[in-house]
């Protein structure tokens, strides 16, 4: 049998998860998504990803992939594998990939999504895919800020310490800071991301948001190359990875 | 100090709870509820809603009492509460209610929302609150069924057999059912509900919504008075109890 490679896109609620890497006696996504495609195919897959999403992160767009002798069809792999999963991770396309396709190496741009709720209450019904701040906002400061942050930069000060990939440098294409309702969305799309770097990047847009910090702050922080410069790290449940491009 | 009664409106994502009423060793909304008041004001209470909701539903507009003896200020009540809860229930408002306030008995009309997604994909970040039903439902039907519901009936039909109230009459004020992109709410307000009737009434509508059922036969499920002649029950976590008047 002929050895294929496919390509999944795939949708988690990742709270209560260990995020996406595999790790001995934790639930990730990565453990489930294996598991559910080597009890389908009869032999043992492991899915890789574009991403690896942290603990309690989602995701509406991730990419996945996977090698397999299996003859199953491919128009048959997404809801034979999605009867296998459990309810908070769904494969949402199955298409065949090239054996050059390189799942992380390959990505072009990136979109994460941060939530904030800024609701008086808790809102109870969301709360596992938001952070909660019920505070007014200063949404076009932190849009300003935002805006200083596209281009080509070293990102040293809004990538963990642990982080120890050789360059910090990434681009960033797009940032910008959106509010609806009681709902404040900061959207980031870029070329790759440290370890944090979004949710560093959002939590020093926090600051900016309740006046704490200006928005001109964002460049001498970048300049800083220090991680104790930016803003503290925003909590992990309302990051989204929506969107990957090759 | 004077004992005072206090009124809760209370919001939880009921998914991960053994529904609202105590029981020994499991996860309840009354026991988080009743253990968070009882550690603020300094000794036991046991709160008491308007509606005991089954384990997986949720609720945007519960009602509580308790009795205190505490002389915190009411206006730092529902604050000080929240601090002590889990961050899927929260009082979003705090009022002193009247001695002769009976929760319960003192109900005359609640409201219950039920939401069915009818994407394609199981809506991972929503799938803690709805039904998902892959489908297209003809909801112009469902809507035209659910009018037939309306008024003052016998509801045997619709009722779980271990419901063991001596009446099954009880006044459904509205019914109706709309569609929102990939929703579907059936929202019913009434005077009271026999056990399991909201859920039951969802799950024949939804008989009727996939063409299995006429939406006129609903006026001979009421006239049998038996259980077995409606459809089947509604899983809980699309239903949620949205308001209740006094």
């Amino acid at each position: 049998m002929q050895r294929r490679k496919i390509r999944l896109t795939v949708q988690y609620d990742g709270y209560d998860y260990h995020g996406w890497q595999i790790q001995p006696g934790k639930r990730t996504i990565q453990g489930e998504l294996s598991e559910a495609i080597s009890n389908l195919v009869g032999h043992k897959i492991t899915v890789r990803a574009a991403s690896r999403t942290d603990a309690s992160v989602s995701a509406l767009g991730q990419v996945a992939v996977f090698e397999v002798n299996s003859p199953i069809p491919i128009e048959n792999f997404a809801g034979a594998i999605n009867d296998r999963l459990p309810p908070e991770i769904v494969v949402t396309f199955a298409e065949p990939a090239d054996k050059e396709f390189n799942v992380m190496g390959g990505v072009t741009s990136k979109l994460y999504r941060y939530t904030i709720c800024t609701a008086p209450d808790r809102p109870v019904l969301n709360i596992r895919h938001c952070w909660h701040i019920p505070k007014k906002l200063d949404v076009p400061a932190m849009d300003k800020a935002a805006k200083l942050l596209i281009g080509t930069h070293d990102f040293k000060s809004f990538a963990a310490a642990k982080d120890k990939r050789e360059s910090s440098v990434r681009t960033i294409f797009s940032c910008g800071v959106t509010a609806e309702s009681q709902s404040v969305y900061i959207d980031v799309e870029g070329d790759g991301f440290l370890y944090n770097m979004v949710r560093n990047i959002v939590g020093t847009l926090v600051e900016v948001g309740i006046g704490r910090m200006a928005p001109e702050r964002i460049t001498d922080i970048l300049d800083a190359k220090d991680r104790t410069a930016a803003g503290p790290i925003a909590p992990p449940q309302g990051l989204c990875l929506m969107w990957v491009k090759y």
